[in-house]
C-alpha cells in the first residue's frame, strides 16, 4: 500500500470508525447505554467516510478531482465494499481483503469460518488439528478433579489458578479464541498485528502439536507450549490470563454492541468437520444476552437487506481478495467474483478455488 | 401502468411513505416534536420500501424471484431513482417521472424552477405569463388603500375579505403558488390529482390572460377568472379561501419538516426570466423558520453527499422522464441521461433538448 502510493502519487487516509480508537462521539460516555451507543452502525461510518472524503477533495489541493480507492480488511474490508455499493460517487473502486460479507443469516453455513481457521491447522502441520481436536476432552478429564484444576493452572502458567468447571471452560473459550485469532494473523512474514508473531506462525505452533495420540498431560503440556507462541513469543509474559486475549485494542465493546444490533455474524462448530468443541449457533440466547446487556435485540437479516447478500452482481470496481495466508471466509462463488472484481486466474481466484474445493 | 402492469401479468403495490397518510409511526403523536418527526427521512423511507419488497417476496407466491421496477413521480421519481441507487439488489430499475434530483444545493441555479412553470405559462397562450407578472404590481397598487383591499376580496370571492398589507401579501403567496400547482398538473387528460380539472388546465386559464396591458382592476378581474378555474372547476365553492392551495392532502407538515432537514430545495424568482415576483433565495432566513418550528436546522449538502448529485453515472436502468407536460426541472444533461436510462432520441429526450434550449 505503502509503496503502491509513493508511485501513483497517491494520498493515503486512515479514518477511524466512529466509536473506535479516539473517535468517541460522547466522550467517556459513548458506551453507557444504548442511547449512546444509538449511532454505532455501519450506515453511519459509511456516511463518516463519505463525508470526510467530500471534505478532503474541498480542502487539498490536488485532491479535488483525483479517483479515490477504499482499502479495507476484514470489517474494514466489507466497510470498503460497501462504500463503493453505497456510494460509488464518492469513491471509484474498492479492495475488500479478507471481508466476510457473506457471514451472515443463511448466506453460508455457520460453520464454514471455523471449517476454514481448521484448515489452515490441517495444512501447516500433520496432527496438528487433531491434537487440539483432542485437547477439549483432555481438558475436561482432567478438570474434573480439584488436583487436575491446579495440575491446568501450572502447566499452562495461568496468573488466577482454576477453580471451577466454569472456569475450566473459560479456559476452553480462551484456546478456542486464540486459535482463531492465529488464524487471522497466520501472515507469511514476522508481524505484530494482535500479538509480536513469527512468520506463519501457524506452521510455528504446530510443530507442538505433531502427535495427537499423546496421553492426555503431555498433549496439554504441548498445547501450553503451542498457545505459548501466540502469547508470549517475546518471552516477557511471567504468566498467561486467559482473560484476555489481546483483542482488547480492538474495540471490543464496540464491536460487541455491533453484534449484538446488525452486524450478527452466525457461527458454529461440529467437532467433526473442525476442531474445535461442537456447539450450535444459539441466536435466542444471544439474542438474551444483547437484551440483558443494552436492552437492544439483533436483527439478523439487516445486513443482507442493506446491502444486497449473494445479489452484488449491479456493483462494479470492488475487488475481493483475502490477506495473503489468512483465513477469513471470503466465500464468493467464482462468477460473482468475475463480474464484481477479481481477475480470473489470478492468485486470489485460485486460492479461492482451492479452498472451495477443500471444504467441498 | 395499469395497462402495462395486466399486459406483464405484474403486481402493482402502492407503498405508502412514513409519516404521509395513514402511516403514522407514533399516531397522533408523529409531528408533535423533532423527537417524533426524526425517523421522517428518505433514507428511512427507502429502507422501508426495500423491505417490504423483500416481506412481498417472501410471503406472496410466485413473486419470489420477479423482476421489480419501483416507480414514482415528483418527491416520489426522486425515491424510485434513489431506491435503484442504493438497492439495486432489491428493484432490477427504477422510472422517475419528473423527479427533480438536482434541484439541490449548487446543482441548478435556483430559479430553474420558476423558469419552467413561466415556460408553461409562456407555451400555452399568447400574453398570459406577462399577465400574471403584471399582476403582482396591480395587487401592490389596488391594495394600498382600505378600499382596494376591500375590491380585492370582492372581485376574488374570498371568504375572509383582506385587511392589510399583509393579507395582500398572503393573496399573491397563495396566487403564487396556484401557478405552480397548476404547471404540476397540467396534464393532457381531464385530471384530478389536486384538484379535478380539465385537459391542458394552463391553456384554459391562459384564454383568460390575452391582454397583459388592461389597467389594473380588470387585469385582476381576470387573474380571478384564471385561478377561478383551478379552485372552482367543479363550480361548487362559493367562496375562495387564500389559506388553503388544495396541496394540504399531500401531507404539508412532512415535507415541510423534510425540506427543514434533508430536501433543501433552493428556489428563487428575478420576475425578468419568470413571471413571479422577485425573490431571493435565504437560506438564513429559512434556517431561522425551521429551527423556530421544531428546534433543527437544515443541511443543504446532505441529499447531494448521500445520492451523488449529478455523478450518477456508476448506476444503471434508470429512467428519468416527465410527466408529459407538467413541469418539474427535470435538468439532466443528455449524456448522463443516456448513461442512467433515458433512450437517446425518444420523446423524453427531445422535450429536454427543447427545454433546455429555451432556457438557455
Amino acid at each position: 500500500m505503502w509503496e503502491v502510493a509513493e508511485e501513483l502519487n497517491a494520498m493515503l487516509v486512515f479514518a477511524e470508525h466512529r466509536y473506535y480508537g479516539e473517535s468517541l462521539p460522547f466522550g467517556n460516555k459513548s458506551f453507557t447505554d444504548s442511547k449512546h451507543l444509538n449511532y454505532l452502525t455501519s450506515e453511519q461510518a459509511l456516511a463518516d467516510f463519505a463525508i470526510l472524503i467530500q471534505h478532503i477533495r474541498k480542502t487539498i489541493p490536488g485532491a479535488q478531482n483525483t479517483p479515490v480507492i477504499a482499502i479495507g480488511g476484514s470489517y474494514g474490508g466489507m466497510l470498503a465494499a460497501w462504500l463503493r455499493m453505497k456510494y460509488p460517487h464518492v469513491v471509484d473502486g474498492a479492495l475488500a481483503a479478507s471481508a466476510p460479507i457473506w457471514q451472515f443469516q443463511d448466506l453460508v453455513p455457520c460453520s464454514v469460518f471455523n471449517r476454514i481457521v481448521t484448515n489452515d491447522f490441517k495444512k501447516s502441520g500433520k496432527g496438528c488439528s487433531e491434537s487440539i481436536r483432542n485437547s477439549w476432552e483432555a481438558i475436561k478429564r482432567v478438570s474434573s478433579t480439584g488436583e487436575g484444576l491446579q495440575w491446568l493452572s501450572s502447566a499452562f502458567h495461568l496468573c488466577s489458578p482454576l477453580k471451577s468447571s466454569q472456569d475450566a471452560a473459560a479456559l476452553k473459550a480462551w484456546l478456542s479464541e486464540t486459535w482463531v485469532n492465529l488464524a487471522m494473523v497466520n501472515y507469511p512474514y514476522k508481524a505484530d498485528f494482535l500479538q509480536p508473531l513469527p512468520a506463519w506462525p501457524i506452521q510455528v505452533v504446530c510443530k507442538f502439536l505433531k502427535d495427537p495420540s499423546l496421553s492426555d498431560k503431555l498433549l496439554l503440556q504441548n498445547i501450553f507450549q503451542a498457545v505459548n507462541i501466540y502469547y508470549n513469543y517475546s518471552g516477557v509474559a511471567s504468566c498467561l490470563n486467559i482473560s484476555h486475549t489481546a483483542t482488547k485494542n480492538l474495540g471490543e465493546v464496540g464491536w460487541y454492541y455491533q453484534a449484538c444490533t446488525e452486524m450478527v455474524m452466525p457461527m458454529c462448530t461440529d467437532g467433526v468437520n473442525d476442531m474445535f468443541e461442537p456447539q450450535k449457533w444459539d441466536f435466542q440466547a444471544f439474542s438474551e444476552e444483547c437484551f440483558k446487556l443494552w436492552g437492544v435485540r439483533p436483527r439478523p437479516s439487516w445486513i443482507t437487506s442493506v446491502y444486497g447478500g449473494k445479489n452484488i452482481s449491479s456493483h462494479s470496481n470492488i475487488i475481493f481478495r483475502c490477506l495473503c495466508s489468512s483465513s477469513f471466509p471470503w466465500l464468493l462463488s467464482p462468477v460473482e467474483l468475475e463480474k464484481v472484481g477479481v481477475v480470473p486466474g489470478s492468485w486470489e481466484a485460485r486460492r479461492l478455488t482451492t479452498e472451495m474445493e477443500e471444504l467441498g
